[in-house]
């Protein structure tokens, strides 16, 4: 077996063996097979596709190429959630505290943003003292102890993917969808909880930009998933706005803390609610999705969420008085964004949001840049809404860098419409 | 400008401009394009390939990576042949004689034999004493003094392509129209002739297995040729079985020694009367094939064909006894490979003849093998005649080593047929 032949046997169409895949993926994480065979391998595989058992088996390849956490020692039902990045989603901070305020385990370990999309890790930065660094070990006992933690990535885990999300960034091979659902799910599943749940964006700001591919991508990784044993939920959801008000770190802070209060956006407490309720039903808490909501709306109703992300903070080294009174995070100078024209706004485009947001500082463009927690912008009306020219649209929080640049983008990102427009967040679900 | 948005660029099958061309030639030629980008690209474009007006663009990016040899100082018309590759293609040894007897200057710059096809250069260094390396002065010196000199291509032009080629090897890349047109078109017009003849192979042994795909890179390659000033001629030969009767480096040197005596195989003597006239009508030297190919056989009678083969051997340093007693040519044990059934011979696998021979020792597994060049295969019956079961069909010369290999393996590349088969050399002309 030899890699050129694997390379070529891809490239005329044909299907690829376990032993053929598992012998690319070994030898490129070993070093024995070099990056330049790689990246062909992975555009011939861009062109070509996979079959549904050669993803799965390259998934497996890459799961087993590092360490896979075993969560065992932790008694009850654990979860993890993951987004195919999104504008403005902080969905994680709110969800994780809900779902774990009732006794579910959300074990995550959660990526920095890159680009027009924000990491995980980087919103929970915002928080002053919060650390993402911690051992294994450690880290379960959280679990154990307060039902949550989310760290960063360990570099044992899924050692392929690292080597190959960085190739197919700079070698044009990002868009594949046996390569994408390859990359997520041998992450989550070397991440080893009972259930996943996969946010799969839709729109100008994701990896999948029509329904279609979206929900291919979404079966794939579902029908992996089930295969290894996980619990599988794809939830399909509009990224043609911005999720929520707020895109950049701290402000996305404040608007989780202020949808686990119950005082949150309507699309991102949707959101919330319709993952979460999916998971107590994987749990074996509830028994349908309507009695999920239920139980989740009581959780933000009665104090215990918000009480959950105290206590998450708190055990990460945070300090938990930017949560009692976000108030105190540190914001850049406003700006107001006006409205060129009356109508009803038809589209944000979330790419275009999310790199403005990068621009003022609030995302990396490259993997070294350093991010600035206080900038970003918040949307004041959001799509179907109508607007009169000279009103806000949106307010730019920045520190001098790159301020009118980001003016001038952000309000590219605005379309309108003479008639009122229909908005959909949550497209399909697959389970 | 950067290589992933052009890697995007093509793999989205959009046609690249000239400066993003050169962009990616030159950023990969100085080192600062990786190769894992350039396979990328290269695997983009063997998907998507290239418009004409892009493979000129690419070839001259090529041409310009390296030196472009100045031959202006050698008075007369200058010609250069090359081939894409053949088992048993003797062709430029008899060729170039023959034409420099003529006074046309043939200044040919030519490489090794790589698998199963061999090199010019390995058949001219199995005559003792043989020096493929000058300078370029000296080169110009001796095509200027005698009309003929035979050198390996120096480093220092077409730096891209010796990058590229070695790259495409191991990438699975080599089988594209737009990269061969361009890797043979920049080292030819980098040779710096008025004329070149190109003789492209079609069959198993080939790039090209098929005629269509065989006259696309033939007129894809003339067009380059003649938008570059010079005089174009491809040639499409067949290779469905070698060319002539000898596989193997001296078998073939005594091969070529007796057709520039007129004593040659009839296709290796119809293919180099064929190429030669084309030369001598683009020389201004005859106005028709017919008028050419008679002058061509006159100088094998006359002896001045062989007398300037002597003159090439003797002015590189070559023992030129070996031209006048061929029989001083060391040449392996003979093992004679019988026919197992009765019935004309339809098809002699050239790839597989050029493969058994390589593993005699005649050709290189890889770049640093050891060449011996007393061993290959001497064809006792070609394509179209009749053989009774127990005939010999050919004689293998070996040293012993995979001798039991190359029998069986030689043995498969028969084909039979109960009728008659008609044979054709020349498939086209593209002019």
């Amino acid at each position: 077996m030899n890699a050129v032949d694997i390379i070529i046997k891809k490239r005329d169409g044909l299907a690829l063996t376990k032993d053929e895949i598992e012998f690319m993926i070994n030898g490129y994480t070993l070093g024995e097979i070099p990056d330049y065979q790689m990246s062909a391998f992975l555009m011939a595989t861009y062109f070509r596709n996979m079959t549904d058992e050669e993803t799965y088996h390259l998934t497996m390849a890459m799961l087993n190429s590092g360490k896979v956490i075993d969560l065992s020692r932790i008694k009850g039902f654990k979860v993890d959630k993951h987004s195919t990045g999104g504008v403005g989603d902080k969905t994680s901070l709110v969800l994780a505290p809900l779902v774990a305020s009732l006794g579910i385990k959300f074990a995550k370990m959660s990526g920095r943003g890159l680009g027009h999309t924000g990491g995980t890790l980087d919103k929970l930065e915002a928080i002053r003292g919060f650390n993402i660094s911690m051992d294994i070990e450690d880290f379960i006992d959280q679990v154990e102890h307060i039902n949550i933690a989310i760290i960063g990535q360990t570099e044992e885990i899924d050692k392929a993917d690292k080597k190959m999300y960085a190739l197919r960034d700079v070698t044009g091979t990002v868009p594949s969808i046996p390569l994408i659902a390859s990359s997520i799910m041998s992450k989550k599943l070397a991440a080893g909880s009972d259930a996943i749940i996969l946010d799969v964006k839709v729109g100008s700001g994701a990896f999948m930009s029509n329904l279609a591919d979206a929900l291919k991508l979404a079966t794939l990784m579902k029908n992996i998933g089930t295969k290894a044993n996980k619990k599988m939920t794809c939830v399909l959801t509009n990224m043609d706005e911005p999720l929520g008000y707020a895109v950049g770190n701290s402000l996305e802070v404040i608007e989780a803390i202020n949808t686990l209060n119950g005082r949150g956006p309507k699309d991102l407490t949707e959101l919330c609610l319709t993952l979460g309720s999916y998971l107590l039903i994987d749990a074996g808490l509830v028994k349908s999705e309507i009695e999920g909501r239920t139980l989740l709306l009581e959780q933000i109703k009665n104090g215990q969420a918000i009480a959950k992300f105290v206590e998450l903070v708190a055990a990460q080294g945070g300090n938990v008085d930017y949560i009692y009174h976000p108030e105190l995070f540190d914001l850049g100078e406003e700006v107001e964004l006006k409205a060129s024209e009356s109508g009803y706004i038809s589209h944000i485009d979330s790419y275009v949001v999310g790199h403005a947001s990068m621009l003022l500082g609030a995302g990396r463009e490259t993997l070294d840049s350093e991010i600035d927690y206080s900038v970003g912008v918040v949307l004041n009306k959001k799509v179907g809404e109508y607007v009169n020219a000279g009103e806000t649209l949106a307010t730019i929080y920045h520190n001098g860098k790159n301020k009118d640049e980001a003016y001038r983008i952000l309000e590219s990102a605005y379309r309108y419409s003479k008639e009122p427009v229909d908005v959909k967040l949550i497209l399909d679900v697959v389970r």
